[in-house]
């Protein structure tokens, strides 16, 4: 099973510029994409990063500067079967990225919070990506449409993608990779706000 | 095993008062409560609805007033193994039911949004819960405290709970029982507003 990472470094995170400054999604983007890639490998799989432009990393990288549905949608056309791990889930595990890649359905959803389709393994060689507004329920039609059984896989570790400050709460809460240490190394921690976890910079951030 | 899902029906999803009247938030948080007591029931267990107030339902009911804390506490003194399913879940399935319940660990936990705990399950008779702010990882420290074993369920469906406006985009993205139609029915639908999935109340809301 080929396992591709889509990663774009020209300007990651662009959400989170209220908190971090551009060189520091930029570093915190790169360790996000390395606890991703570390639990694919973990699984016995070499991942290849589908990047909008170079990148020195000791792995396999494929350049394409394509917007996002186009890029995976090419590399769809080229391989079956496949399977597509956002770069901003710093939450998954091996387990994670086994339960996506071991699930018997034609294509095998993972669903990000707010609708989105943040991995997927597509066995089925008609089906094809469309992550404009709502991937999620796009490619449940995309895969009714050719004919594919669908599994919807139940990860909280898949679901939580990195965009909002919110969402840095979830990795210091949950995460053991680079991407929570890089936050505990900048200064973040975790703040009770209204019954909820918040994140606070007290030692740094922007 | 038994099940226990607290609930109190007094001022029930206040946080949603923005968008619900009270008497909507009283009815929709009943089709949520159904929604939980309905994948208990199709793994075949019984559950027991641990009330702060009487309830007319065709479901075993304990009354408590007391905190939740202090309730589920008052639970776990009488009883073990013990699980504990939040009622704000309207996205559970049965399968994820069955995973929290048959995990092998003395507590397994299954993590909230936000730094909390909607689901767990207790096999150690010293384990002791606290709602309070950030629970997730106090619970963490309490199994630590008694030397019981810790599993972190890995699910999305018992991730979400439901008490926020953005919360009601995954029950009309995910939810197949009774919450989901009960907003349906009221008005709400998928609205697509900078890339994720939010709701409209184009027919009715307050």
């Amino acid at each position: 099973m080929d396992v591709f990472v889509p990663f774009d470094p020209r300007d990651p995170n662009s959400r989170l510029s209220s908190v971090l400054s551009a060189d520091q999604r930029r570093a915190f983007a790169a360790a996000m994409l390395t606890d991703v890639l570390d639990a694919i490998r973990a699984t016995g799989r070499e991942p290849t990063i589908l990047s909008t432009a170079d990148l020195d990393r000791s792995c396999a990288v494929v350049v394409d500067d394509r917007p996002l549905t186009e890029a995976v949608n090419g590399v769809l056309d080229a391989t079956t079967p496949a399977a597509v791990v956002m770069a901003d889930l710093p939450l998954v595990t091996p387990e994670a990225v086994d339960r996506l890649l071991d699930a018997d359905a034609a294509v095998t959803l993972a669903p990000g919070l707010g609708g989105g389709t943040n991995a997927l393994c597509a066995r089925h060689p008609g089906f094809r990506v469309d992550y404009h507004d709502g991937s999620y329920r796009k490619h449940l039609a995309s895969a009714e449409e050719c004919g594919a059984s669908v599994h919807t896989l139940d990860s909280f570790r898949l679901a939580v993608d990195v965009d909002e400050r919110a969402d840095l709460a979830e990795v210091l809460l949950h995460g053991e990779g680079e991407a929570a240490a890089w936050l505990r190394d900048a200064g973040f921690e975790i703040e009770i706000t209204d019954g909820r976890c918040t994140v606070s910079t007290a030692a740094g951030g922007r």
